[in-house]
């Protein structure tokens, strides 16, 4: 692919030039995790196919897996009816979450209790 | 249920006191949308069983599908490691999208160009 991808000046960045991006696990289904990227970080991840967000905290590129190796390799980027939200379908390697739990919403609430419903996976 | 579950006290809103909430169809796990709720629009989801978020643009509660009729009844209440995005299982009545589709990301991003995936369903 060559020159960034058109469809990202149409998308509806926050005042802070964020946009929200869910990734999904594209077989299964699994919602895995919700981060944010800025239009550098939708480029990169559309050009290597490896998902990059921008991390709020560090204020710096957050490239996924970079230092766990639990990666996500991009299958199909989509966006929704106000263009201010991403949908990531993702092939996840290992788990998403830093708590090593396959997806970080590992927590229901279930008659008015948070239960855990996932434990982390052997390291 | 009595009195407003305890966990939302943990839940991390952000300066405006909105969390973003992924609704996910709790059977075929179809990403439909994603919304903002406030604490009070989380506990009265909780407490009647059908989706409420906070309408950003228009300052109040927005009961889905109140209007539509495309009502969300809630599964289950899921929320991540950091306590800052909340999954909404739900079963969804109709579309999900004001633009009739099925789910709001009905745009793909395909060899750098917009893709639409999904069509209007008859109304």
């Amino acid at each position: 692919m060559s020159g960034r991808p058109t469809f990202i000046d149409d998308l509806d960045f926050n005042a802070d030039g964020l946009i929200p991006a869910i990734a999904q696990q594209h077989d299964t289904g699994e919602v895995l995790m919700m981060a944010w990227m800025n239009a550098a970080s939708v480029a990169e991840t559309l050009e290597t196919g490896r998902v990059c967000y921008w991390s709020r905290s560090r204020q710096q590129f957050w490239r996924k897996g970079e230092s766990s190796g639990h990666r996500q390799h991009l299958k199909e980027l989509r966006y929704d009816c106000d263009a201010d939200t991403i949908l990531l379908l993702v092939d996840q390697t290992g788990p998403a979450c830093h708590t090593n739990r396959r997806s970080c919403f590992y927590r229901a609430v279930r008659d008015g209790e948070t239960v855990e419903i996932m434990t982390p996976e052997a390291t």
